[in-house]
């Protein structure tokens, strides 16, 4: 598992640093971004989504559930994987994603996302991409799993810059 | 379907107003909220998730690509879920969640949420829950649809409201 990671991303890296004409989107392929989430963050997506569970903005409740502390939403360290595909592809339409919440997230854990390739088909001009869809902390601790999939106007990726 | 969820809506009313007792989810309630997105819900969750994906922040571009106008980020729209459940389940833990994104939601769209409880287990005092999630707009075109698993600590329903 971990030495098919690395050696994913060492086949993207080594694509990416290779030529510098655009690079079209192969099976296979890690796209990757990191994020850590403050309690600022959790806040402002409290108040965005109105969704006030006491997880999320009380420690002492959180501990008494079980927790170390409040914990990030879910759905706010899901929104890496919509955001990993629209900055490498602005323009992807959503088609589905399934989420398998496994461990909680903490503000300042440092959580890796990353989105690999599984299928990808054409239709129309347009591509039809399944990904799987993974978000770890601390290095190898798995805390969301699961599979996404999206229509992409094109293959060729732009280099993943967003609004930040 | 639309007898099913008339019937549904009937029932779970009922309950409700029938009682001042803390009221028990049972198999086939079903829990709903409805929002209207604005353009600066979308704004505010475009730089919360970083997620500049021109879908949702051009609507020249949006319309090029075959859209009525800018959308709004489908992880927003399904932020309505977990709000239900939290709602009603202070101290819910979310387990999964699947997402069928079928049509596009524009600001304004007025989005009628409905979780329905499919399965009910008790394990070590607390309960898991199996819910049908589905959003629809302007009636009953269906825009989302998935399910949802949680960890609740009580069956015993809060009225739902939450912080907007």
């Amino acid at each position: 598992m971990l030495l098919n990671r690395l050696l994913s991303n060492f086949v993207s890296s080594s694509r990416f640093s290779s030529s510098s004409a655009p690079r079209l989107l192969q099976i296979g392929d890690v796209l990757k971004r990191s994020r850590i989430f403050s309690h600022l963050d959790i806040l402002e997506y409290s108040k965005l989504s109105h969704d006030s569970n006491p997880l999320h903005l009380d420690s002492e409740f959180a501990r008494n559930a079980g927790f170390e502390d409040r914990i990030v939403h879910g759905m706010l360290v899901a929104s890496l994987f919509p955001l990993i595909i629209a900055s490498h592809f602005p323009g992807a339409v959503y088609v589905s994603q399934s989420l398998h919440f496994k461990l909680p997230v903490y503000n300042g854990d440092e959580i890796a996302s990353e989105i690999q390739a599984l299928n990808l088909r054409e239709n129309k001009k347009r591509f039809i991409a399944k990904f799987s869809t993974r978000c770890y902390k601390n290095g190898e601790l798995l805390v969301l799993d699961g599979e996404a999939m999206a229509i992409l106007p094109t293959l060729a990726m732009e280099q993943g810059k967003s609004m930040e």
